[in-house]
């Protein structure tokens, strides 16, 4: 408790937590990163809105930066406190505030976590769509801040379009209600757009209205090995024109080693460099006829060297934590991760370039590739090999990402397609945005936060 | 060709078509409302981009407003020019630029009508599937401005949803290239959604890429007379819990009253208070067997009084008319047209006031109620009786209209479901979106428009 003020803030909101303990610090002050040395002033963890506002006022009067904090399972560096900042924990406003069975919708704290999303949600017969592998950790205010996608893009988009409505206190402390669970509202600029995808810099997500979807149909699993990454495009073509795909997510032979030795049974008894995870649709004898004839114009083409479909809901998870379990087996080798997207119909070229630039300047790496093709979203992990400094490592990976960017750029693609900028990809914002927009982004940011108290050093400078 | 500075832009910009003529500035200067008399200075019709910044440049060096000009067929005044304003017309810019069949997008100039969007998606295979009655003259541009919904919102959702990519020329001139198309990008603040919806104050749409979707399924359409006001969310939810509905749309006797003194045929022996449209997807058996039960239910609790199932298209398209033609068979009547919503839930609370409300004030006025019952949103037209005097009627609405904003600020409704703003309903923007709302508004249309000359006047005073 350094800061003189935090007093002044711990009497003047009583029902505030504050903590400033060293492992408190050290916990509350990094993300999945693990890049940064953790440096918070302390941590506030709010009760309610009303604590929230009071936080974000005290700050601009005292000069305090604010770091939003949810899950922290971030990979951009979005919630890291490495410069004495005051970390904003959501983690206690973490409840269910309602259900509308009429509106089908589901109102929550930003704490919550993905997984209780999806449990509340299924407690009234409906689903909320939106799913990916940290779901047990992350928060549904996180969610917002980057606009998370997932495996489930592909049919039900991002986190942008089930977000009926939510609450943000900016930057001066007020509280501002977006959208308010309206279908219809064409009465000025959708300020609940802006803030989705701004990464904490605009102000602070209290409270969200989600929509609520049709539980998904049952749907069937199949995992295919290819012997190439050139027949990938006609698989995912053959497949999307005769099921309802529901996810479409590859991976490379290395992914998979990966994963093994993380502990997991081989699915094939042969190496192949690729492999598939499809999910589709089950609806009734027509869609099961019409995957057996996809598999079979897959085959017979030699685009599919081998292929096994679940048996079942065990056999299902089973196939899906070969793909779900990449980044977990990845994460003792502290990864340096790339997030990219293109057009889905720039995939082939941009990735054919993005392999021989890898190949040629990481030689003696280790690269992982998967991601979700149908979105035209790729994730490279490099791992740092054994004895390599952690530091040089990044300032190697981090002159390739700027070659990486060029191609992006050339190829109309974003430095970001799903973790946000952060700090993590800070440098590389000019590739995606150009420089007329990112001032008009500045300018934005300092109508919602004037004072520049709102995770100040992420997304962009002033 | 009274300002001198317009011949400096027609000397600087060749190709750019300028036009002065009263006849010309009377068509130009005027939407659908009919409220204001048009007072452009001239009109520009540029040929492209380029010419569109030039205009905008020229505009802010000589202070001259501009009013961005689509199909005007707008009902909010949004496009009016009455005080000496460049309208700058999209009307050349109206061609196809490009399809992407991976992509399943249609890139398009912002002149181009909706209509022309649907016949070249069509022509592809595929769907744009935003539409309402004004489809034959109505721009993409407005569309977007606008965020336009219409009679598909409930399956498809508003244009907003449909919008891969966009570029803006803003208050500066600058060229923003937003979206492009991709399907996952978190790199920041997404200024494509800020310019859906913000009716030409923040710039002009120079052009879109527009997803498309599979085409319809084969639907069947409904008409149902309805005995009161109270069934029609228990008929909603009945056919919503057993069909695919495409789309649920109400009107009144009054409305249907207008529509066959236009031209059509009665469709019941009998006169009912409130009657439904409704269109579903017709899958196969299983739908057939779902729509009698579901029609078997609804009839057997007295919830629909009477019904007709279309026996083809051409019948289908006849019932449609009915419920398309409620605008234009009221538009010699110069009505006053209130556009609200409110959430679905809060929708028979809502009505059930409003109607109090309106059947108090407006005793002796023919009122004709009619809108998207799933979508929250209400039309409701006033008739000027004959005799009384255009300003005099206004008047008397717009007290009116004070009154029900109160009743939607209550319900937490929009004082413009999908017509926006403009200059019709400024005076109750602050029903829907709060003092601090307007105030970060304000802030961000200086961002984009320093000079204040985009639309002004439109929307929200500086």
């Amino acid at each position: 408790m350094t800061h003189p003020q935090l007093e002044v803030l711990r009497r003047n909101i009583p029902g505030l937590r504050l903590e400033a303990d060293p492992a408190e610090l050290e916990h509350y002050g990094r993300d999945w990163t693990r890049r940064w040395t953790p440096a918070p002033l302390a941590i506030a963890l709010p009760a309610d809105v009303e604590q929230v506002q009071a936080v974000v006022r005290w700050a601009g009067a005292n000069s305090v930066a604010i770091v939003p904090s949810g899950g922290r399972t971030g990979l951009s560096g979005g919630a890291v406190a490495a410069n004495g900042e005051l970390v904003l924990s959501l983690a206690r406003m973490n409840r269910v505030l309602g259900f509308d069975p009429i509106d089908r919708t589901l109102t929550v704290q930003p704490g919550i976590t993905l997984q209780a999303v999806h449990e509340a949600a299924a407690g009234h017969g409906l689903a909320y769509p939106v799913d990916f592998a940290a779901r047990g950790s992350c928060s549904i205010g996180g969610n917002i801040a980057t606009n998370a996608g997932g495996i489930r893009v592909l049919r039900h988009g991002n986190t942008r379009e089930w977000i009926a409505g939510l609450k943000l206190v900016t930057g001066t402390g007020e509280l501002l209600d977006l959208g308010r669970g309206l279908v219809k509202n064409s009465s000025g600029y959708d300020l609940r757009h802006l803030a989705i995808g701004s990464e904490g810099t605009l102000g602070v997500v209290v409270e969200a209205t989600l929509k609520l979807a049709d539980p998904p149909p049952p749907t069937q699993v199949m995992l295919l090995a290819l012997p190439s990454f050139g027949v990938l495009m006609e698989v995912f073509a053959e497949l999307r024109r005769r099921l309802r795909l529901e996810a479409f997510e590859f991976f490379t032979d290395r992914a998979l080693h990966h994963v093994l030795a993380h502990g997991g049974q081989a699915p094939f008894s042969d190496v192949h460099p690729y492999y598939v995870v499809a999910e589709f649709a089950m609806r009734g004898e027509a869609d099961e006829v019409a995957m057996l004839a996809a598999f079979e114009h897959c085959t017979e083409r030699a685009w599919v060297a081998d292929g096994v479909i679940a048996q079942g809901e065990a056999q299902a998870a089973q196939l899906w934590r070969l793909r779900e379990g990449i980044t977990e087996s990845l994460a003792r080798h502290a990864p340096y991760k790339n997030d990219v997207s293109v057009r889905v119909s720039a995939m082939p070229a941009f990735l054919a370039e993005a392999q021989a630039l890898l190949g040629r300047e990481y030689p003696e790496f280790d690269v992982v590739w998967f991601g979700h093709v149908g979105d035209g979203n790729l994730h490279i992990n490099v791992l740092r090999p054994g004895g390599m400094d952690g530091a040089e490592f990044v300032g190697r990976c981090e002159q390739v990402t700027r070659l990486l960017a060029e191609t992006l750029q050339r190829h109309g693609g974003s430095i970001s397609a799903e973790h946000g900028i952060g700090l993590v990809k800070k440098p590389w914002l000019p590739s995606t945005r150009s420089e007329a927009e990112i001032e008009v982004m500045r300018g934005i940011r300092r109508v919602l936060d004037p004072r520049g108290i709102m995770n100040p050093g992420k997304l962009f400078d002033p």
